[in-house]
């Protein structure tokens, strides 16, 4: 009958609730269990027979399991017949791994879109890909919202005088000045190079910092690694204060730890890969991207119940 | 150039590697490690432009990421060039799921088929399947090996007099019947059933084990509840000893704790799923598919060649 459901496996619940409550509904019924032996085990507990389906996963660590959950559950609602299957995917797994950079390498972003079409979705709902070419890898319509305005929402509220948008590396300078143009700012770049083979990298800044207020930005902060050694490039060569931003906060391994110990005043991350309480330090402001997923839903659904008119 | 190459993930190397001696060859090089996030990163360390390659994994636990290892394995050969991918899948996950049992079930022992066929597998080898309609899953080449004749050649090894082979269930009994067959003994069935609801199960035993050997089979034996409880009511109901065997030894949670403190005698078990040394009971045998997967592995090696004179 062409209604919209939310449901949600075990990425990220939190959310989930927050884009069904901003959409006026609540979590379809279904639970998400694993087997004695580690099997996934889904039980769809109301019909979406005929339903526009929104699934909630972000395919963050574990990966491996978060990944078969949503295959698994995309198989389930197209046997209990689905009108359509939408994947929100705020956080898209794998994402690095999108090219072959070595001989032998697989190109994972494009398996995991062939599975996920295989497996039976119809389309994707997504947030920052790591490289926007990942959209190609998809036959079925694929919406890339961006996380940029919510961030420079944030640090716009904050009126922070005299800032510069900093990008951490090379491949981050689209990035950086698209923040930079909401809040008219200057950009500049760490330009990391190596002056000779089996020597130190050099952290060379292009652009002009002294006295000024920088905010790093980067799709997804990792094992901090890149951001904290930029930041702490940044104060020693004469900004007066580091923010970071990122939209994916993978925060594996060090990071943490290495974001505590660093120069940055203040990382600020979106909520697309849930940041459990234990592994929250101060520094960290967490922004959520439930209104803007909710918003695509709303619109998406507006356009799938129109499409059904001319059908 | 079709040469043979055989590679191993992370569920089985030992067996790979037995593998791999049964035909006269070694292990391709290629690592299988874990990016500081959890991703999997796959390294093919050495050329495998047309060849057939045979890749061993078990979809054991942990099965999700035993799955994502093998479809990334497959993805990264198939863009390397191998002239054909055949997979090697001693146990096959999610065999279990294989049909709606109830309203809005996924059957992803199905789903299992076409992601690896979306990947790139031209052929899959595996074991004693869990139901043997999952063959029909899959639209390439399927070869599947049968584990009762090592099974029973080390029964008949024994030389156990008055024997009876048994079934813990129904679904099990054609099974039963193939064991029996080669030892030359008569069959018995366990026949659970509920007299009225809400009243405990009553085992009812088929056939006449008084004094005898009995010899319990199964094709997987997961938390070992089953098998156990069919052991104990065959000693109560009159049997001399009991054994026990299957193909599969998921032995998951308190199987090995119910084993052990079960009326079993010697429970004899393939290493189609590897049990690791920490989990090992005295009462347990593990017996080898290397030697039938290997032959399986040349036949249809030498079949390939063939093929390819009459492309
Ligand atoms: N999960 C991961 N963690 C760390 N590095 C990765 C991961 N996945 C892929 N990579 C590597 O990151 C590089 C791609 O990153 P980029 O150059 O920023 O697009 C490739 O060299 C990959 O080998
Ligand atoms: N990994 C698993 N562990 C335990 N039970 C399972 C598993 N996968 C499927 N099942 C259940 O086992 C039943 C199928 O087993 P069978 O009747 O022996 O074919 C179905 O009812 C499934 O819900």
């Amino acid at each position: 009958d062409g209604s919209l459901k939310v449901l949600t496996l075990n990425s990220n619940r939190k959310l989930a609730e927050d884009i069904a409550a901003h959409i006026g509904t609540t979590l379809g019924e279904c639970s998400v269990n694993m087997f004695s032996d580690g099997e996934i085990q889904i039980n769809i507990e109301e019909s979406v027979r005929g339903c526009d389906v929104y699934v909630v996963q972000s395919t963050c660590s574990p990966v491996n399991q978060h990944m078969m959950e949503l295959l698994i559950m995309i198989d389930a609602l197209k046997r209990a017949s689905a009108r359509s299957i939408n994947i929100v995917m705020p956080y898209y797994g794998y994402a690095r791994q999108d090219r072959k950079a070595r001989s032998r390498e697989p190109i994972t972003a494009k398996l995991v879109a062939d599975l996920l079409e295989t497996a039976g979705a119809n389309r994707v709902i997504t947030l920052d890909l790591h490289a926007p070419q990942i959209q190609g890898f998809f036959d079925i319509p694929i919406d890339h919202l961006q996380g940029v305005p919510i961030l420079s929402d944030y640090f716009e509220a904050k009126n922070l005088e005299d800032v510069i948008i900093v990008s951490p590396d090379h491949g981050g300078v689209t990035r950086a000045r698209k923040l930079a143009d909401r809040l008219k700012a200057p950009i500049g770049i760490i330009d990391k190079r190596r002056p000779r083979p089996n020597v130190a990298e050099v952290m060379n800044i292009v652009g002009n910092i002294e006295g000024k207020t920088a905010i790093l930005i980067d799709d997804i902060i990792d094992t901090a690694g890149t951001i904290t050694l930029a930041a702490n490039a940044l104060i020693e060569n004469g900004a007066k204060e580091v923010y970071a931003c990122c939209t994916h906060p993978v925060l594996s391994g060090p990071a943490l730890e290495r974001i505590d110990n660093s120069k940055i005043k203040e990382l600020v991350i979106t909520n697309s890969i849930p940041v459990s309480e234990d592994k929250y330090i101060d520094k960290i402001t967490q922004l959520s991207v439930a209104p803007l997923i909710g918003e695509a839903i709303i619109r998406v659904h507006e356009l799938q119940s129109v499409s059904i008119l001319f059908d």
